[in-house]
């Protein structure tokens, strides 16, 4: 909000109020190369998940072979990876909540939780997460506006993740294991380039697609990278460390993180997937003051989710896909139809 | 808790203290028929999920051949069908709650929910969730008391649904259209027995089995009943109706509800399914002041959950798998791997 | 935020992008007629407050006489009054949340919370809670607006309530008996002028203070305005009432109220007082559609918070002074120090 | 909760199911020196305030010399004290939450609150906080049980500090300043017993009324210990620590805190006073797994709160009444009146 007013009007515009001169800082991308309509049309809510046909699930259901279920949702707790300000509360009211009730003698537990719930552990970015300020207003995915009708305090309205939880995500699942190319945990960049080996490319990922022998990212692909930076917050045995050493990952784990550059979101993108994924908490490349591969902050966050409606699923638990060397599977899974929510957690679950 | 203290010793014993007498009113019956240890050990805290085998899943794959998929969870929102004094509310902190960062002027929204978040709208009670009273404690899955060490305030510890939520619920979905076997909606039960309408029994499962010309219910199963009284709270044109028709919706819907009876949970505990769900608050039938078929209050779910591990989805959107006659179908869905929680929210693929 | 970006330029000017056109309504009063900064100069975040000095106090201590004490606020609970989406959610984890420890045994309860803390049941309006939306952005008390450094989504910064706290209301209470006055309760008004009996005028807060025999409003003093209405939400008997007619009581009591009229509020702001309050949930008239006597919606609120720093009370419980004829005493109160917060919850003190 | 069911019989009565033996422990105190009913009757909810006579307001009154106002609340935020698991999160839903409205553009801002209200920062304990686990269950104020009708998951009933609020605190407030006794910060106690610097005994108390220069501690006063602890956590110059300062001033201030210790509790309860504080987060005395003076761990909260209805105001603000050396004043506080709460925020306000 801070600096909404500072001007309204685009670009080279100055505006002036009384003696009062102020300027807006806004990127007009987004209405110069007219993201909006998208190709599923002005009315579209959902985003790439409209490109999954009964052929695309026929076979990425053609995959399951040998019966095994991978769940990669990671554990949500207070002590969950969270970013910023954001925080997850839990109680139980009563312990029982209520009861005992009738001869049996039933009694039952509520959960009562305070927290971002869309925003926090294992988690969905929606059409209403990810936007850009431009002069027109604050434009997300499909031209909607923050200062539309229908979004307030109280809910993102026609940018609610709802509208893409109707559909769901069934696709085929590809790991993209980032850690077997470099030979261990991908670093968190320190350059801007495309030499920074914290810093997936286009060449990395066809590498990976070639050298883990899967057919080529196609249309309807989830894609999920595997950079070993989740290990970090939090490892299987994290109850074990004490709160110094807990703090100190923390502190790791959010500032920076490797993860895809700009030229491989370009080149998903190009592919026309549906999904992507990481066991990261942006799963693009993070570095200090700056995106990966010269890109902009969060530059695939924009240019995947607000342009193109390809949205992302963070902080994914890949570990059994991995030992299991599942590249390719049934990947399964919805958001919570959360009315006017920006994103979701979740549990996804792969079959292979 | 407020009948706790009543008596702390069993049944026919009365205890007291100076000159005062109390006695507490339990249900004994978990510890002398021994509901634990469970067939899958005492260390057991999943239930019967352990079912599952690559088999199992692989059959259940089998049965996807159009291509179809279906989202099975209801809209979460603040007036969503909850029970009881719980509620759901959200709000978007700063709108946008972030930026506008970098060249690119990002901006990004978050959600801050506050509710009973495994016990609202599409909900799966996990082994927190369902206990008896006994005169050794509140007894509840494989024999944990909820004095047990580490269940607390914060947390039901080895109950929490994340220990099912680790394994997911991968299986054959049955859809049991009992709509389509009465004729029309169910009515809530009005007797506590096996002519009322409103109850499902052992052998109307069978007969829609038969009629729907599917395979016998069996080993891995997840079964779902259809019952049309979701309709109610809340049918598709749930946001036309003004606020004295929703209220008075609402007020049906949580006053009782068809469902199975107890030889109908019975039956389903002995073909070995792993799930139930339904259309409705508490899947089993629920009339005033008594369970379905000479049951007590939420029998079935004592006697599927707190005894056998048989865990339950509520308020299920099974309109479309209606819709396409799609009684036999894979079933893929995963609770949050909530620490500590006794439920989760759902939003469950079919894929048919 | 719905309507920001309509025109982020004054008035008259129309603002164009590309092909678009678009214009904000603003309201540039604030900015034209110079209400920042106020008297207290530009660094000032606590209003009319700095008018108390040690004479004040002492006078006011003065008219202790009998020693007696009322407490002024509202029992808070899920169904106190509330406006809007606003709720309050209150659960005891645990119960007991900890213990027993040592050799004592003890146990505790905490109580969980979710809530608009500062903006339900008896609260405080403070200077981050209601502005003007003008051609530079949203103004609020002394010329600061939501863009400015500090103001955010966790919290409204030098517009917080805290600033206010640190001082502190002691004062002259002045009951305003308007139900005396008129013979009865006040209705909610339905002309917009100075002949409806729901509005009180300034004449009419002359009129009162001759007839109750108190001193002249002056400096420094509360004043405090008893109209019924808070008797519709809630009666005393409130636990006695049915949910229907719990109901059909809060929507009156929200469907408007009678109060101070603009010329009451520029009368009383212009006599220097530091705080209004009243047995109402907005302490000014509020009919359908309209403010009282010719106001806009809420212009009270706005003249005398946003542009004069004289802030407000509402829901107040002024029962018992009422009974005992308290027409002028100490009031003793300070809202909370929440950092950031726009308002306080609170249960004023009066000695007389 | 999870020591409650280990006996249910008391002391050395050990209780057999089947061929399970448990035992709980628990202290009877409470019961065999019959704390209930207290002097106010079977009825009463109040506790000590009950002593308050228009004759000791009117005394307390006439303290006021300077007309002088403090005001005695702490900072509420996110980073204020705070023990164990609880927390305080706060964000501005929309920002601004509604608006803009009527030709005026008023628009405004709520602020949405989780957090354990009654028991962080200033805070109160009220009936329904301190209990003992006795055999007859978890006894509190005035022998209530937290099994009694009305007291369950919601709010505590009877045991709710509305019962309390509705009365308020008006009484002579009495400033012992410690810090000048001692000739600094007090230390955390090593020792319990009454030579440990930390510890504030009976004859330190009467130590500081005559060195102060006031009359004897009597019936109806509210006092309140300075000790230099609450300087630990939070310092007027908060904001300018970093991360890993204020970490260890949280961790520093938690660990313990020097305060009244039995002596001086038992002292301050035969002087019949109404209400105890400090700026420390227990007002007695904590050592490491020991309470002050031989005491046990909280024996103070048990034998002022549980026992006498004496409450407790923790974390308070002293600093501007030891600047000036008012060691006695006007105290004018009530709590909010939260429905079922345990305790309650605050920030009094002291006059003198």
């Amino acid at each position: 909000m801070k600096e909404i007013f500072r001007c309204a009007i685009a670009g080279a515009l100055m505006c002036s109020i009384g003696t009062t001169t102020w300027a807006q800082e806004v990127n007009d991308e987004p209405l110069k190369d007219k993201w909006a309509p998208t190709e599923w049309g002005a009315d579209d809510k959902a985003g790439a998940v409209n490109r999954t046909t009964p052929e695309i699930v026929l076979k990425a259901v053609g995959l399951v072979k040998k019966g095994k279920v991978a769940t990669l949702g990671k554990i949500y707790a207070g002590d969950a990876p969270a970013f910023g300000s954001r925080g997850w509360r839990m109680t139980i009211p009563g312990l029982p909540t209520g009861g005992p009730f009738g001869g049996q003698k039933l009694v039952y537990n509520d959960e009562y939780l305070a927290t971002e719930i869309g925003q926090i552990g294992t988690q969905f970015d929606g059409p209403g997460h990810i936007g850009v300020t431009t002069s027109k207003g604050h434009f997300f995915y499909n031209g909607r506006f923050l200062k539309d009708k229908g979004i307030g305090a109280y809910g993102v309205g026609p940018l609610g993740v709802q509208h893409v939880a109707k559909k769901g995500f069934v696709c085929r699942g590809v790991l993209l294991d980032a850690v077997a190319l470099r030979g261990g945990t991908l670093p968190i960049p320190k350059e801007n380039n495309s030499t920074d080996p914290g810093i997936i490319t286009a060449k990395d990922v066809q590498e990976m697609v070639k050298r883990q022998g899967i057919a080529p990212i196609g249309t309807g692909d989830c894609v999920f990278l595997h950079t070993g930076h989740g290990n970090i917050w939090h490892p299987k045995d994290w109850d074990k460390y004490d709160a110094a050493e807990k703090s100190q990952r923390v502190k790791k784990f959010n500032s920076g993180e490797p993860g895809f550059g700009i030229s491989a979101c370009e080149y998903l993108a190009e592919r026309k997937i549906i999904l992507t994924g990481a066991d990261t908490w942006a799963v693009e490349a993070v570095g200090k003051g700056f995106g990966g591969e010269k890109a902009q902050p969060f530059e695939c966050h924009i240019k995947l989710q607000t342009k193109r409606g390809i949205w992302n699923l963070e902080n994914m638990d890949l570990t059994q896909l991995v030992a299991d060397k599942a590249y390719e599977f049934l990947f399964v899974w919805s958001p919570l139809k959360i009315k006017g929510g920006t994103g979701s957690p979740g549990n996804p679950v792969a079959l292979y």
